[in-house]
């Protein structure tokens, strides 16, 4: 047991992705929605790596590609996640624990594999998945320790979860706990397709459990069921503290209350693969929040870590990131 | 059973690479030779993967990313090497097969699990392996497929299997059964340390069985127990049909008879991981031999391939070799 500070604990899936290369043609084939996740089970799964071409494996997850960059960024981090006690599990586990975040969740003994995401990029460097949710899906409200949730300044929760009942309540737990000890709660609602399966949820979450909002344009006009932008922005407004919408290539917007902050994308000399430009914005942001940043700053701090990891194959950091963004903010 | 020809079938060891970023202290403090090879067992790769940092999976092993080359370079290629039934096993079957490799070794069904290579690159760029030879150690001379070798213009062999005494056996199999044919045997030295330990039989070797030998620099005068280049290269001419060596950033060298050929390096834009350019050197080579090309372009061809693997993580090709080639070679 540790009362040390933490400034994020992330709760997420637990999954190790697998990247290939393909073509718009194997996804029209394989009816993959370009850009989006979909579910699958393990038979699907074993079919689908089948047809594949050569991978590289890389430990994944939106909520721990998070805290994996506020670890890169010096930041005290956690994470709260269920893998199997198999051999991916451990390469899992292996890649928070080696750069230093707490993370005790004990694995399953028994049940299915580590979950695995399927990642097809396409020459535009647009990413695909097929997630085979695997032993992820056994994480449950026992799994959330209530003095490790009060111990951080934010618990940042991955919207994929809500796919799950017994994650849900785990969640519920965590906000709660979060709330009562004066913690902030964010949330990232991760993909169109997962707002589409819940919107009067998420809805429901952002104007009464939510501090910190993470969306891209897709998911945002998704959840207010507007082709506009700004007619989206003109809803959350209302609803969270702090929201941050990112918009790919168009930047960023972050509001709160009457501040609306603006933020340019970074240049990029080389885009290979956007696999984890979501998290690593996330990253930044929270980073620069706890560090008690402005927001303007925090969005800067998003969009650098995101450009990073769009630069290479993988949805973790490569560069040193905290120098690149000293470097950067000149602070 | 298939009567296909082949270009190039390879024999060699089965990994599973793990890359990981690591600095020259921690090379070190756990005593690994910067740029060379160690094997190690299974507790001490579980010891030594403990203390690296978080690392992403791809498959490796030198022959073995030699056949991918040859395959994304459209040639035919069979590979030979024993990995266990296990999910590491099956992901490294999987990356040959996608490109259209012959890949039929039985993998072993009981003892040790498949191979993994730890492979530390330091800023650099260079790589430091430790390897743990796992399921590759229960390669032997049944593993050789007569009919497959005797249809493929090249077995290329792995110098690093000469550690394991079964595998010297499948290798003087497949020698004979080439020869038999009226085919060719190609050896890489694989590495200085591997070089030492077995410096009189590869001595023998290439006076009398290899037809192709690939060497980089430091390997072809620790062979020669020379520290001059010009002394090897003198040597390694009245022993071999073909000697190729590589030098790294000074380019490489072919010599074959009266024929010898300086082939320039080619520019690099982006130095990021030298894991796999000897063995992409080879891809490059093979395929214009096999496909009758002239010396010099074969060293072009495999100076090209060596270039594009070392300007990403991984041993594998990403960009697309063949339309590399044809744009630089103009044919």
């Amino acid at each position: 047991m540790t009362d040390a500070p933490l400034d994020v604990v992330g709760i997420g899936n637990a999954i190790v992705d697998v990247l290939a290369q393909a073509d718009d043609e194997f996804l029209a084939t394989h009816n993959l929605p370009k850009g989006g996740m979909t579910l699958i089970d393990e038979s699907q799964a074993a079919a689908l790596y089948e047809k594949m071409g050569p991978g590289i494996e890389c430990s994944g997850g939106s909520a721990a590609n998070t805290v994996a960059g506020i670890a890169a960024l010096g930041g005290r981090a956690a994470f709260v996640g269920k893998v199997r006690d198999d051999p991916l599990g451990q390469v899992f586990v292996h890649d928070l624990r080696a750069i230093g975040i707490e993370f005790d969740t004990r694995p399953a003994e028994k049940g299915v594999s580590t979950a695995r995401c399927l990642v097809l990029v396409t020459p535009d460097a647009q990413r695909t998945m097929s997630t085979f949710l695997g032993a992820s899906v056994a994480l449950g409200p026992d799994d959330v320790d209530e003095g490790q949730v009060a111990r951080a300044q934010v618990t940042y929760l991955e919207g994929y979860l809500w796919d799950l009942a017994q994650a849900k309540d785990a969640f519920r737990k965590a906000m709660k706990v979060a709330h009562e000890a004066g913690r902030k709660i964010a949330l990232t609602l991760s993909d169109a397709f997962c707002v589409d399966r819940y919107r009067r949820e998420f809805i429901d979450l952002a104007q009464h459990q939510i501090d910190i909002l993470f969306a891209n344009e897709v998911e945002i006009t998704s959840l207010y069921q507007t082709a506009d932008f700004d007619a989206a922005l003109q809803q959350v407004r209302g609803h969270c503290e702090v929201a941050v919408l990112t918009r790919g290539d168009k930047g960023s917007v972050i509001v709160s209350g009457d501040e609306v902050h603006i933020i340019d994308p970074e240049p990029l000399p080389n885009l290979v693969d956007t696999t984890g430009a979501g998290d690593l914005y996330a990253a930044g942001f929270l980073s620069g929040l706890t560090q008690g940043r402005t927001l303007h700053e925090c969005g800067r701090m998003g969009s650098i870590a995101a450009a990073e990891v769009i630069s290479h194959f993988g949805a973790r950091p490569e560069a040193d990131l905290k120098a690149l963004i000293s470097d950067k903010l000149g602070n």
